[in-house]
């Protein structure tokens, strides 16, 4: 820290997202990228915006926001595009949380949410999870503030279903509560078609997981009018060009193409169902996991040791060493057929 | 504003930055682009990382810095890269100013610099230009609070000598002097060099402008290791992948393509000349524009009013209508000779 840095953010500590190699030769299953490239339609777009770069992108997003509206059948008006669905999460905060309406949050879920409170200066709660590690769904309903919920949650890939959501939603409308959906194409059920019914609901997603985009940089919010607008108040405030030219060209090739992001959801699926079964037999304890990746445990081998011994032969995995609850396990990306077997059979040498 | 926003960001009134129609047929000197292509080296690089966007970016842009180390001669540690220039500058706003220590900067400046500060919640205070246009310097001086001078200026395009901001540095070594590059290379001299002499130095550049690179987003702050920690902080509690692998890989291909960008320059420059001395003679007054825009009033005729005959002409161009001391001027974007002497056409003939 120097000299100069404000007091306010002397205690900022920031999220560390999961290592980068910069040489390859590892199996990288520690970030829940996709195994598949972009969807050949995606990259044509992507590339013939390239020329025409020196014009800057166009900052409402509009030829996105209208291919986004016929895929998702929500009005171009309830949807907000950013660079990642980080940035529309911060946003989020910034927006909807402030002293006496904390965010509120699992104890176990995307270690970026306390940041965001912190870095927006907006307290915050975390309910601890169930000991089966599932939500404390009462307990969050009758806690007051702005629920932040990723559905599946991360690392633990368990998803509730969108009538829990629903209920949650509607029992109390002087609040809002916060979808992050990053993970949802792999086995769960969006609540988007809900932001038009309820006016307290914001759904976020990205393309950096089922649409093999996390390089290009996007994500969305959806929501009521009236939350997109003050969402647009936060973004044109800090960068009203956020989104780039070649994002929002690929973003549009991507959402024509969605059957190509279905095939590739359907093979992480039957990827994971093999991984599951495969770490079973091997003895790990898994959760339900309907995310891309699956959280597992082994009685006899900690969860350290074990991505330890995985990086040593090549295979990147996530440890989080916090919550001390969740030491034990390792979250696992689910990648091609060959990196799961890769895995399988390192894990079988290493225990 | 919905029922649900944040006390604390009722009042934050967004930057509105200059029209992008959506359909052609404008000839566009509004938003200060390049009328030439990206470099074709960034764009070959652009188009070879499409392939791979479903891997992350590289958050601490290791190629991207150590290509602008070795062309701006200052180490990697001391850049810091951005999704534009903009982000640089907000997290400056948020790292380097608080109470007691407000952002201080010209009254006609770069208008987000008081959005940036709203939307920090960092107070500021503006210095009025000089008659002359010509920032207040020996008042900004002994003014206390961290300094924010764009050079040139905008909508001016007034610059600073180098000395002139070594001296604001070193005269007051406890405050943060930013100095915003956007339009240096179009005729001003950089202060790039001297954030490896002073520690409370902090500079700005963008690829928007002489690069051509507006849409794909991306920008550097140089300064001292300290200060780019303290900045990494903030980037990295609200968007660690703020910078996509195509930006990424753009930038480098700019940056080693360095003498196209230097030729693009020398032509706008010279258009530029044209420009000042076609308007003079229709009657312009014009301040010395060392950027690629001209700044220019007529005696007979009212800024707005021009802005709109043009715009009726199918040309685009900026006009402020605050502060009321330069609401008789526009902004005029420098582009290729055909844009310029079009825009000539069509002013003799609206005056």
């Amino acid at each position: 820290m120097s000299r100069f840095f404000s007091s306010v953010f002397s205690a900022l500590t920031p999220y560390v997202p999961g290592e980068q190699p910069k040489n390859g030769g590892f199996i990288k299953l520690n970030t829940n990228e996709s195994p598949f490239p972009p969807s050949k339609r995606a990259i044509e777009a992507g590339a013939k915006a390239l020329e025409r770069l020196n014009l800057y992108s166009d900052p409402s997003c509009s030829a996105l926001k209208k291919a986004a509206s016929k895929l998702y059948g929500v009005p171009e008006e309830c949807i907000i595009c950013s660079n990642g669905s980080d940035e529309v999460l911060s946003w989020a905060f910034a927006a909807f949380c402030e002293e006496g309406r904390p965010g509120i949050f699992p104890d176990v879920t995307y270690g970026f949410y306390p940041v965001f409170a912190a870095q927006n200066r907006v307290p915050f709660t975390e309910v601890p999870l169930l000991p089966d590690l599932s939500m404390d769904i009462r307990t969050m309903a009758e806690t007051d503030g702005t629920l932040f919920i990723a559905n599946p949650n991360a690392p633990t890939g368990i998803a509730l279903s969108p009538d829990v959501i629903e209920t949650l939603v509607r029992e109390r409308t002087e609040r809002i509560v916060v979808i992050d959906e990053a993970y949802v194409d792999f086995g769960a059920l969006s609540v988007v078609p809900l932001v038009e019914k309820y006016d307290n609901l914001l759904v976020t997603q990205t393309f950096s997981k089922s649409r093999s985009m996390a390089g290009a940089r996007l994500g969305f919010g959806f929501a009521s009018p009236a939350l997109i607008n003050d969402l647009e108040t936060i973004r044109c405030s800090i960068n009203p060009y956020n989104v780039g030219s070649v994002a929002q060209a690929m973003g549009i090739g991507a959402l024509e193409d969605n059957d190509y992001m279905l095939d590739n959801c359907r093979e992480i699926c039957e990827n994971r169902a093999y991984t599951v079964s495969a770490l079973k037999a091997l003895g790990f304890e898994l959760t339900d996991s309907k995310a891309n990746f699956v959280f597992a445990r082994h009685p006899d081998a900690g969860g350290e040791e074990l991505y330890r011994k995985l990086r040593e032969k090549g295979i990147l995995v996530r440890h989080f060493s916090r919550p001390e609850r969740i030491k034990d396990y390792n979250r696992i990306t689910v990648g091609s057929i060959d990196e799961m077997k890769a895995l399988v059979k390192a894990l079988a040498e290493v225990l």
